[in-house]
């Protein structure tokens, strides 16, 4: 069974007994106490360090905007998965980022991939007006939602949008994408006849491809500012737990309902 | 079915349509373009923002410390998740995320727990040869591990352990729990008739026990740690795969012998 | 950096292009349209498939058991993941499989091991009443819980223990095991003052150890179970979806409460 | 904050203190000790019982197929999970189950949906020729792979295909999506200028398509089938570890190349 021999490689990082080398830096000597947490995911998702403040501002700001939004459909999985494992937090915290798919979080991947795909080169010339005008019909046309915008709570605008747009502006990161994302949110909001204004994930969306990271691996973003959040749920699940009250509502009301049902067949 | 009516509350975070607030922070007016990750972190695992910049510092590097350390086996399973799964990578971080156990990473929550038990007030004087020696006899006396002290690789020292401790001293994060965590490594060692130094994990243990984080959560830190590792694998696994030539590999090593074993019988 | 040269090796399965042999079984020739699927999992379990009807149907028994109880924490969870990524199933599945910890399900390891501890050879004379009576004793002294006993909702009695116990006794599996956890459970509940019988994962502890199930894998039994029923919560949650209104119910009552204790500040 | 009132109902299980009913069977009167594990597996994915002898045996059948296949990538991931968790044997499961997506064992679900979308009525006469044909031009034209048909090992046919398409010949359940995933795998290999013929997942799609099962839940039988084959991957791991060496050997030659590198730059 003759096999191609392939070489494993991996330029992430390699270590020798006095040394770790993370993506060209040294561990201790050139990150432990003088990069933050937030430039090195930068590191991590870009292969280089913020090269500016305003750069450095604006991915921390990205990666802190989804950190916490409350009962969660995550933080509620999480919450349930300690209740039964408390032994093991990090299997809790797994469960919660399971569930960062298509519909939550994840769908900022589905329009860093439209915004992307529109965009090949965001240093040529764009016709914003023209593209969100075709996209949105191109989605529209096979019913496909346009991602990005509009939130069942945060109306008539996602506040978290307006500040990170905001700051796109303030550190120079506001260039197509974040204009194609406006102007599909505006032109979708026409179409539809209400407000649907670009949402938190539409605006990580658009200024992180403005920050030149892929649309492949965007939904990273996502996924450490949760894993952070869920850590403080675990955290608080231990000391003031509601996921067992939680369970005996759902499984009382359910329950109650399937034996009616049984009791009329 | 009668049942006790219990209310459901949560300290972490609230919302309205125009606002988010998070551990009493304004989302968007407080936190986004003011702190950094890291920060916000801090704020999750201690109710309130870092109180100075020496606080900030010592916790960002604990949080970078172990984000990566090559292809542990979390990473190799985070990889073969997304060979199966591209289209869910919060799925393939999930998997890489639920080995964080009692072994790797998890180690932490070990020693930290240890710590805060020997020393329950760190105000108070504290004995730490004394409780060092305790702590050791005790451990050997039912054959359990010392947590946080030797590396397979990392010798005769964890550079990683030197450098935490270097910054702890000069945040003035070096207390009681660093003392005894150091002492504990030379009783341990002195017994066992070989080095074995303090390792990341119990660096981190220690200095994140001085910085007041309770033993019950400190695993967080190694989870938001290595959620941000496990990003990176999942960007090369996407464009310089592995996965599949480790599978191969192992496949073929293991399915030969069964064969030949099978051939013997 | 040389290295120990380690072979790899398994004895679960190996393969041909035109071969799959499991365990010592051709796939195809023994086991597809042969062996029921529960006999398979024995196979996986024990390394052999079951000698006789009896064995196949108490087996059968102990992984049926645990399928469903209803709205359980690992179906809450496994129902919240699947409505953020409806794409990946198999993610909401993990997710819900994750809290088989030592709280739920994964109590049956605990039990078992109790067992298995204090009857390391079940063919020599047992004391049962002996052992029991020491069992709880050092448990109490260390303010343990005792495994495997007690219901919150299946009182005064666990039909799922007594049923299996019957079975036990017909398929002849009722020996030291039975015994001693059904002796346990007596002790347990004449020092606490109240009934406290026998639980569906103490049943499944000891029955198995019966069997010669290793208490290291026996939770594997509750885990294959969760598996199958958390494909009914997905396929459930597809068509009569009760997960959002689950997280709007929970998001309503802890925002509103924090909003009151801030406006109280 | 009005909010629309929904009931929270589930059809799938209720309880009271002394009984727990599954699907409309009374779990200890009706199922333990007298259904077996498949059949019960074949109630929750259904919501009945099989009828026939016939019907049991296909459906156990294509839910043993997947159980075991040596070394996979879900595997690996079980046991890398394992060696860092060992306390948690169900967060190593479940980190193997995460990778069953599109590419592995998921693939069942894209072959599932072509098929059931290209028949939407199977007792309605089709011209499956004319359909095989339809689909593999309609997926070529995208550049979309053909689901469910080649095997990188299994050639020049998958074995288990074709035991199991011999087995629904014998148990009645070769009809139309049988004769179309058959077809279909004809006109790919045609088109190609190879043979593609039908693999494992191909198989067990188009089969659970004759039985009613929907495409949506069918990978739920992939599953439950490697959830089995995953406990014994846990088991072997415990007694004869190789995910340390498979780590140890995988660091090895990345750290070496990635030295090499560094020294050349």
């Amino acid at each position: 069974m003759a096999a191609r021999v392939e070489k494993l490689t991996s330029d992430i990082a390699w270590s020798t007994p006095d040394r770790i080398v993370v993506k060209g830096q040294d561990l201790c000597g050139d990150l432990l106490g003088k990069q933050s947490l937030g430039d090195v995911a930068f590191l991590i998702m870009t292969d280089r360090l913020p090269t500016s403040e305003n750069e450095s501002v604006m991915f921390n700001a990205l990666a802190v905007t989804l950190i916490e939004h409350g009962m969660t459909p995550s933080a509620i999985a999480t919450r349930m998965t300690v209740t039964g494992a408390p032994e093991a937090m990090q299997a809790a915290i797994a469960a919660g980022l399971a569930g960062l798919g298509s519909v939550f979080v994840g769908s900022m991947e589905t329009a860093a991939h439209l915004l992307q795909d529109a965009v090949p080169d965001p240093t040529a010339p764009v016709d914003v007006d023209g593209l969100a005008s075709e996209v949105v019909t191109e989605l529209r046309s096979r019913k496909a939602q346009v991602p990005g915008i509009g939130h069942p709570v945060h109306k008539p605008v996602d506040p978290r949008a307006v500040r990170l747009f905001e700051l796109a502006e303030e550190t120079g990161f506001s260039g197509p994408y974040v204009a194609l994302m406006q102007r599909i949110a505006a032109v979708a909001g026409e179409r539809a006849g209400r407000e649907l204004p670009v949402n938190a994930t539409g605006a990580i969306a658009s200024i992180a491809s403005e920050m030149g990271i892929s649309w492949t691996v965007i939904r990273g973003i996502g996924v450490i500012s949760r894993c952070i959040g869920l850590v403080g749920h675990v955290r608080e699940e231990l000391t003031n737990p509601i996921a067992r009250e939680i369970t005996a509502r759902v499984g009382r009301e359910t329950s109650e309902a399937a034996i009616r049902a049984s009791e009329q067949r």
